[in-house]
């Protein structure tokens, strides 16, 4: 196992927009969703305009859980996969992942001295947030590498947990986990009610995400994946064996990652996806891959006003990492997957408002 | 990710045991389930003797699902993980899966007919048993690359399966299949009825045992964890995505590896484990140091009339890998884990009886 090489779910675009909350520019509006004949049933997914992305989601659940359907899925095959960064809650202005490990660096130099005025602990203690910025991959990855090992699971557990119960976003002044998207709570739940077993498949760490699933999302820990750094056992003076989180990375949870992810945490194949980048894309591939009936459907942040407005909304030039790619959305329409358009499907985003 | 360096579920006891059928020498018993007063529900766990191991067993059951005592576990933390390979059913003269990637040489080499004249493919053809005998560790992992990786995800799936269903123990003259344990089968239901999730934790290969575990175990793929390779994404000439299994480790689930597997895999701490080695050692410490009531197991091969002896039964001294070992025997004796003997416990092995 290659010691460290990359970290929990960081990239470019989280160290670009790190200070900056975006401008609330207004949408450039893409033709998603476009009107069509809706038959839904009355009371389900109350949160999502009557239209074409709503009607997917009811037409893929009747056709697998129908027994006379030719689309027809055996409940134990029943497998939805969910990204988490923008897909079930906001991943600007950077991921809380990221915020979290940011915050966690003065506790770590008051363990570790020596760290102080070592770069790039020595920025972060700054408080310079211009400098903050321009912070390189690598410092980055040094900063996940420092916050998010060398202490015992429970340990990481117990202070992950603690942050997230008074952590809050600065542009609503809420916890974290009050900004998971109503709608997409009202498909998991939907999906469930079905006989489908909802996973996240993250690019964050998985420990982190396993920390607040259950009780914000109602995903066991066992149904969270994502990137995995590896552990180290030991024993306490005590004879008790114990557990510790190295910075070693079993599985990087991104783009092909989440397909081998999914291939050795679940063993099958998803019927449904959701996802918003490029880091999605392989995920939604997959699942398209498939026989039968399967659902693949992307969310389009173009909701400046409620949320935030990026990717093809924006006409943001193709990168690499993590957004939601003029190519991609290409790649979507041509295959026939489904884009959510935040401001047209979504009568409300957020569970408060 | 460092390329290939072990590969699944193969060590020196399997290589020597290749060819030899083990002589069914009478057991040197230890004594193993004391007596005990019993007080069991009647018609439960029906192939086992009543005794301290079957005792141990309701005891954990009742004091976990009772609201009322002190050790009562809430039905979504209720794990409980078990080896396959000599707890769930036979592993000697050698591994199923070593058989099945001996036999599946042939193929191989017909597909790459450039092996034919190259070590230890060679060997293998040639039938010669002494020479396979004196196979170094280094061969039986290049045959196990050879066989087990290199294809389409669902091409290994379809080839395993139908291998399953015709290859025959040489002693049994029986299906693989058939050669599981009938007392464990009936505590994996059991287990299952208190709603505790069951799950496989092996040093085999994960993507092997998930070929059968949801028909012989009740155990679906999620639910078995075990050494995982790594796997490639790639878009076939229709554009669609498909998945090849790659000769690269991501997780050697034997030792300590047992634990990280079950981190990285369930995210929760058993409370149940059984096993029958070292490799299991971990898994039941692991288990052991977490609070409340734990059921730690450990299953001794004592019966060489109905299965085999072998390990503590037959005095074998202390080794690394894979075997019942006086310390390990020692361990379980100092920290009150339960040592099932198969001989004095079980009125039965298999369902055939």
């Amino acid at each position: 196992m290659k010691p460290i090489a990359r970290t929990p779910g960081i990239d470019r675009r989280a160290l670009l927009s790190i200070l900056a909350l975006l401008p609330a520019l207004s949408a450039a509006l893409l033709p998603v969703s476009a009107p069509a004949q809706t038959s839904t049933p009355g009371g389900l997914l109350p949160s999502w305009n009557d239209g074409a992305a709503k009607q997917a989601i009811f037409d893929f659940v009747r056709a697998t859980i129908d027994r006379s359907s030719p689309s027809y899925v055996l409940p134990e095959d029943r497998i939805a996969v969910f990204d988490q960064d923008g897909t079930l809650w906001v991943e600007h202005p950077m991921y809380t992942q990221v915020v979290y490990c940011l915050e966690r660096v003065p506790a770590v130099v008051a363990k570790k001295p020596e760290l102080r005025n070592v770069e790039p602990f020595k920025t972060v203690l700054s408080g310079n947030r211009e400098a903050m910025a321009k912070l390189s991959m690598g410092d980055i990855e040094k900063i996940l590498a420092a916050t998010l090992t060398g202490m015992k699971v429970e340990e990481f557990n117990a202070e992950a947990k603690k942050w997230m119960e008074t952590a809050k976003h600065p542009r609503w002044n809420r916890l974290y986990t009050e900004l998971v998207y109503q709608p997409m709570l009202e498909v998991l739940r939907y999906l469930r009610d079905n006989a489908y077993k909802t996973y996240i498949v993250t690019g964050g760490g998985q420990d982190f995400v396993r920390v607040y699933a259950e009780k914000v999302y109602g995903i066991p820990p066992e149904q969270v994946i994502g990137t995995a750094g590896g552990t180290k056992y030991a024993y306490a003076s005590d004879g008790k064996a114990f557990l510790t989180k190295e910075p070693k990375l079993l599985l990087n949870d991104n783009n092909a990652g989440k397909v081998e992810g999914i291939h050795m945490m679940i063993g099958r194949r998803p019927y449904a996806a959701f996802g918003n980048s490029t880091g999605d894309r392989q995920m939604l591939e997959w699942t398209a891959a498939g026989a039968g009936a399967r659902l693949k459907m992307l969310l389009l942040h173009d909701d400046a006003a409620r949320e935030y407005a990026y990717g093809p909304a924006q006409g943001l030039p193709d990168t690499k990492v993590g957004t939601f790619t003029p190519a991609l959305y290409d790649e979507a329409k041509k295959n026939g997957w489904t884009v959510i358009s935040m401001k047209n499907d979504w009568k409300r985003i957020f569970a408060f408002e």
